[in-house]
């Protein structure tokens, strides 16, 4: 395929400085750019290479001037690269209808253009909706509704009762719909389970990585709201309610009938113990806890998680201790010849 | 399904204090409750909260007295609120016999009322027991024994040799019986690997989460005691020994060798390093890592873990560091001006 | 089987002292040792538990001495148990052809003595090269190829454009080529995905542990150096690079386009940040989170990650706040009363 610089901008609302009619055929990182590509510069070091770079053209945020090369300036920068991306390799599934081997149980809608690869299992009661891709391998439980268009990879397991939107993306490995971990522990020391009657529901353009587990309500809805985009082997407990755009980094761990609210972010290996609240907005440092609730907007990091800026200056204070221990050891001293 | 009040108490061995002859036809989270639903409320905010509820009966500890709607009393309301869900949701698994398409090796022994869902594949000398449930796409070893009513759930991998008690319940996407992580470096930098020859025991009332792996022993057996109940995404490496009734939470990793003894937890996001005993009713806490020994009945918290409170004291003197040191600048200045 | 000491030394290239002929049919481990078994001894521990077992000969270091037992002494006791328990334990796989029921996609070239399993599904224009097992349930995308001799355990998905090497180990339920976790932020606070263009390329003899996630690249590739060794539920993201013989432990997370050189060790739930470099040979501890640059050989631990005899000793120091907080109100003390 191949674009001109000018074709690109006008694709991505924005705006032409140097050599419009140059032509561009792919994008590359800047370290690999040769001579017919577009790259991506956001930040200084990247400028710089990418002016030294084999790149055809660059895209810079509206900020950048001067620059040696034809430049596509954007207020996004980081998403005119993401969609002149999708120009250059668009992200096709290849409808194949439903596979002989395709097992689909009683009473199950399948709409129209629903892709069904090989050995894939469906329930009783399920409904697909037009345009859904299922590949290889997936088992759907029953009464499991699937959205048009979502897009569910190999080996996906989607159990009994889950509602699931349209425009969804859910990776190899993942579970959904596992019970929750909930058991009573008797006089005896012996655990007793609690029954996990509940489900779980996820809405529309949510997409959720690799090996991901989550949990179905003990009662009632374990759910993950519209836009939400989940990382690989994260875990959701049961009762767990996700607000919109929550973006949720690899091996984090979301503890039962907590609620995060919408637009937060959880770093790697971060987590959130149980029944807390998380204010919309929030971020969540990587590595740390979140033990109580927190009010929207807040950046907290540590455990227990704590407002950032507060953490890093007893962080700051933890790494002069060698020094502030010196300084003791001299005033005992001080004080002592005195 | 309907009950009253009084039948759901003589179930639970329990207490009716108001209208015995209440009828209930659900169990409801306090927050759902409607009316001829009964919920829990176990501490003081969940009472007040029962209170003012829709909800018709509420399953309240014995201490509690004078509530403005009819109760049940029991000694372990949490137990008695699984066993009333239990009531109203059973959890029944249909019997559904081995599936045209399920595969199975030579001189397997498939027991009376055993499911084998479609494609599941099951190795050579495989035992499974009265009333297992093997469903879609797992799985199964050769020479596995897996006991009655034992209930693996779609897409696990149980590999040679492992052997699994009786109503043992393992979740999607969990692998039993991987290599266990054994390399010995060499000279050049490369890694030779160990034969991994061991296997992995299962007894007795097991629950295993979703995505878990449990490595088998490089020789001998990692082995989980009867009763343990182990949350998503845990990691169980070669040799391991669970006792009894041991509780795991989400994103666990307990390295090779270590023994738990009956009755620990280990919170979330923790660990334990090789080779390492953990005393029968220890508690370690969320993101904790066990580094040497603990006697039994610990608590504790950490990395290195160290008994609890003394953790807590620790980190609340990190908390004043910034208080710390501005009375050691005082000081300063005062020993100075002297 | 049988072999003679004498015999197990000349295969390892070590030396026998006492008796060569003694007859050895199995390996134990020094607690479980019984006559005719070889155990290994490495540390003074088990140098004490070897002499009182009941094995009939020990593998042990150059260095020891005066065993009252046959020893077979080598320079890497460690290597010699590993290459004696291929000895008594070979790992073969049989080979069993292309089962009836694999799907194999078209223009695909499957070289000789390939085993394909049951329920295996292969993608289009794909490559499987001489020798390699294919066990049952696993998911290959398009134009993947597979090297000689590798073998994938049940239940692995390999999606599309994967390059896998020759005598590569992947453990079950692990997913190569999952989408990077690429979004751009909207203003109005919704995601946009960046397109997931690259793939995943894994050279000779890697080991892959199960419910591993490896991300393809956003451009270009994902990859994975010879020899390297990674743990169960480890992370990897887009465009990580990892150098030869890496070794990574279990519930590790690797964030996008950072480099991990040769010989890197990272310990158990460790983590990476973006963008990061660490230089060849490089450990880095249980827990820690890698922020900045590593210069080759580092050992580093906490997060962020410092050198660890720094860590150590700061560590320490946190450990006697309450006796420095003593010393500091005495020390104020003194000073008022003057």
């Amino acid at each position: 395929m191949k674009k001109t610089l000018e074709e690109l901008s006008r694709l991505v609302q924005g705006k032409v400085e140097g050599d419009g009619g140059v032509v561009i055929e792919g994008v590359a990182k800047v370290e690999e750019a040769k001579k017919g590509e577009i790259t991506l510069a956001v930040s200084e070091k990247y400028l710089h290479e990418a002016k030294k770079s084999q790149a055809s053209a660059v895209i810079v945020s509206k900020g950048v001037r001067d620059f040696s090369k034809p430049t596509l300036r954007a207020r996004n920068p980081r998403l005119a690269f993401a969609q002149i991306l999708e120009v250059f390799y668009p992200q096709v599934r290849k409808f194949s209808g439903i596979h002989p081997t395709a097992i689909i149980g009683k009473d199950a809608k399948i709409g129209k253009k629903v892709t069904l690869a090989a050995y894939v299992v469906v329930g009783d009661a399920v409904e697909i909706e037009e345009g859904a891709y299922i590949s290889s391998g997936v088992s759907i439980g029953d009464r499991v509704v699937i959205g048009k268009n979502s897009l569910l990879f190999p080996g996906v397991t989607v159990l009994d009762d889950t509602a699931i939107g349209g425009e969804v993306i859910i990776h190899s490995g993942t579970v959904i719909g596992s019970h929750g971990f909930g058991f009573v522990r008797k006089e005896d020391g012996s655990y007793y389970k609690i029954p996990q009657t509940g489900r779980v529901v996820i809405e529309d353009k949510v997409e959720i990585g690799a090996n991901v587990t989550i949990d179905r309500a003990t009662i009632g809805e374990t759910s993950i709201g519209s836009g939400c985009k989940i990382d690989n082997l994260v875990h959701i407990a049961h009762n767990v309610t996700l607000g919109k755009n929550v973006a949720i980094v690899a091996l984090v761990g979301i503890s039962g009938s907590s609620t995060l609210g919408d637009g937060v972010v959880m770093a790697g290996q971060s987590g959130v113990t149980e029944h807390v609240t998380i204010g919309n907005n929030s971020i969540v440092a990587a590595k740390s806890v979140v033990t109580k609730n927190i009010t929207p907007g807040s950046f907290v990091s540590g455990f227990p998680a704590r407002p950032h800026l507060r953490q890093k200056k007893v962080k700051a204070l933890i790494d002069r201790l060698p020094q502030l221990v010196e300084r003791l050891k001299k005033l005992e001293e001080r004080v002592k010849d005195k």
